[in-house]
């Protein structure tokens, strides 16, 4: 989950409570970053894990993330089309677009100094490979080091970079997908299968992600060969979750249909609970296979609009990230949450033995 | 499966092994299907069972399959256009489209009547859900009834109704959706989170299906909730299927990119491997809510088409129903696939109790 979501006391509790917890570190500034991670170790000594987003060019790994003048931008050809058919959303909120910054690697440098420096136990990767060089210095400060793949393709090149673990994340999940490069979500392969595919292609620990919202899901994936499952939108509702109160109430509000993915709110594709937004503007997003490629620009552009929306106390246009299975999330302290987990878990692994058993006429 | 894939010998030869086949009743005429069932019955002892696409139109099940004139037919909007995106491939194969019926009920009376008398041991029905008297008619038989179900919604339906067990089909199954009524694939939850959200809705046998193509995957839906897996493109690639040898030989053939669900083939969403028809004519046919509803005319239209690919061993506009998982098919013979998909699932079961142990410290 992208910062401000994954609060130091959400890691600190499911920490404690014998699960691993994740800081994001996607869109907070270093020095941001630094202070959750101080505030996590203040809170539990349990290990823990930061998520990092790999920025989409890595050649020019400078980092020169602060905004520049439109003129100075070399304009995308969806770009223009994308701003006018804002406009009407400029109007409703009474803001204007944010400017998107000529580069934005989101202080890649600074915050992988930061990682290494603080010896992170966990540091995993969403949106691409990082290249060998990090990986080698993650492992010399004791990190291990997790790739988010979502096809068996970009699972071997995560092994072949020497990463220790996959996060395989389903389509069946809430936020962004995890795919490199860019590309449309077309064709993607859901969770169980996808699994069954990254195990046939590699041999290394895989993490499952994607619509698991109880412990008998949980279950499912480590018999589906995953070492560990990894639920994100089973706990924004949580009290120790960051997501806004509006969010954490439409996750299980039957007035949202259902989810859906778009580029929408940031030019990557990443699901959402559909709302007026969504549905209006949608259709005339930069396709996931824009190039120059519609994230993090897009991002940048719409945050004025998504902040007043949340401000206003208006759904209408916030990003209500959710997974597939939103509607089963719970409001129990993520610690308590851990412990209903753990037990459902263990209740649905004596089942399946039992199912599996021979019959006694056998 | 619709008829002509799940031969008597595949369901003889899975349920003497242990498990439980289906024969199709969809697209085979009453005779045809009778002599399945008695062939199956001298093969093997073991329970099966047949499945049944439930009509489009219930309210006049009087069976008028018979093709009638074109004059007759009250067009629908999208079915001239469609005709005419199909002319090309009328002149490639060198046959005309095939007639609509005005009418196809696919002898759902007859089948009926037929599945009553032969005391057929489990029924199962996809496109709907059958009404309360088909239901009383089947259990008076002995029958255990059996519905699928891609939603909350039509589990609460079937459940309602009377139904004793529902397959819950995630969309990462190959061939058809069994979605009631016919609806745009788009916001379809995957296996896994659509389990739990049926879980919460009714409380039934639930069998899960899509994209199942091992062992582990099976044990992780036991462990998911399901009391039983559906497997069909795992027993495509077996002797006994009665799948075309190339249909057979693209399923693990990497020339095919993957799947993708489409309306082209039958005017329902199905899911096959993406070949030259369906990346011709998918944007041109008629959409999944198409009214009147586009299956099965746009079936008996292309039906000659398909034939002739197949005769002319010419995989381009073959019907390739395959689930995601399809690159994992297995060449082996159906009894044998059966007792390695159990070891798998035994061998899953115990690694899935070993990692939910608490840790020997604890």
């Amino acid at each position: 989950m992208a910062g401000g979501v994954s609060t130091p006391a959400l890691v600190a509790a499911v920490g404690s409570a014998g699960a691993l917890g994740f800081l994001a570190a996607g869109y907070r500034d270093p020095d941001g970053l630094r202070a959750d991670i101080r505030e996590v170790r203040a809170q539990s000594a349990a290990p823990f894990g930061v998520n990092v987003f790999v920025p989409a060019d890595l050649t020019d790994a400078t980092d020169r993330s602060e905004p520049t003048e439109p003129a100075r931008l070399a304009e995308p050809a969806w770009l223009g089309g994308y701003r006018a058919a804002l406009a009407a959303e400029e109007r409703r909120y009474g803001v204007s677009l944010g400017t998107p910054p000529a580069i934005d690697t989101d202080h890649w440098d600074e915050k992988l100094a930061l990682l290494a420096e603080e010896r992170v136990p966990v540091v995993s990767f969403t949106f691409g490979c990082p290249p060998g060089a990090v990986v080698d210095r993650l492992h010399a400060a004791g990190s291990c080091v997790v790739g988010t793949v979502t096809s068996g393709r970009e699972a071997r090149v995560c092994v072949d970079a020497g990463l220790d673990a996959l996060c395989v994340q389903g389509p069946e999940a809430g936020g962004h997908r995890g795919s490199f490069p860019p590309r449309p979500p077309a064709g993607e392969v859901g969770l169980l299968p996808l699994l069954a595919l990254v195990r046939d292609e590699v041999d290394v620990d895989l993490i499952a992600a994607g619509g698991l919202m109880d412990g008998a899901s949980v279950a499912a994936v480590l018999a589906a060969g995953a070492c560990a499952a990894q639920l994100g939108t089973a706990f924004l509702g949580t009290p120790e979750s960051g997501a806004h109160a509006l969010h954490k109430a439409a996750l299980v509000d039957p007035a949202f249909p259902g989810t859906t993915v778009t580029t929408a709110f940031t030019g990557r594709p990443a699901r959402y609970l559909v709302n007026r937004f969504i549905e209006t503007l949608d259709a005339l997003a930069p396709p996931a296979d824009a190039r120059p490629p519609a994230y993090p620009a897009v991002h940048h552009l719409t945050l004025p609009i998504r902040r007043a929306s949340a401000a206003a106390g208006d759904p209408d246009a916030m990003t209500l990230f959710a997974g597939q299975g939103h509607r089963l999330a719970r409001d129990l302290p993520a610690a308590r949450l851990v412990e209903v987990l753990a037990a459902e878990a263990a209740q649905a692994a004596a089942v399946m033995t039992r199912r599996l058993a021979p019959p006694a006429d056998a």
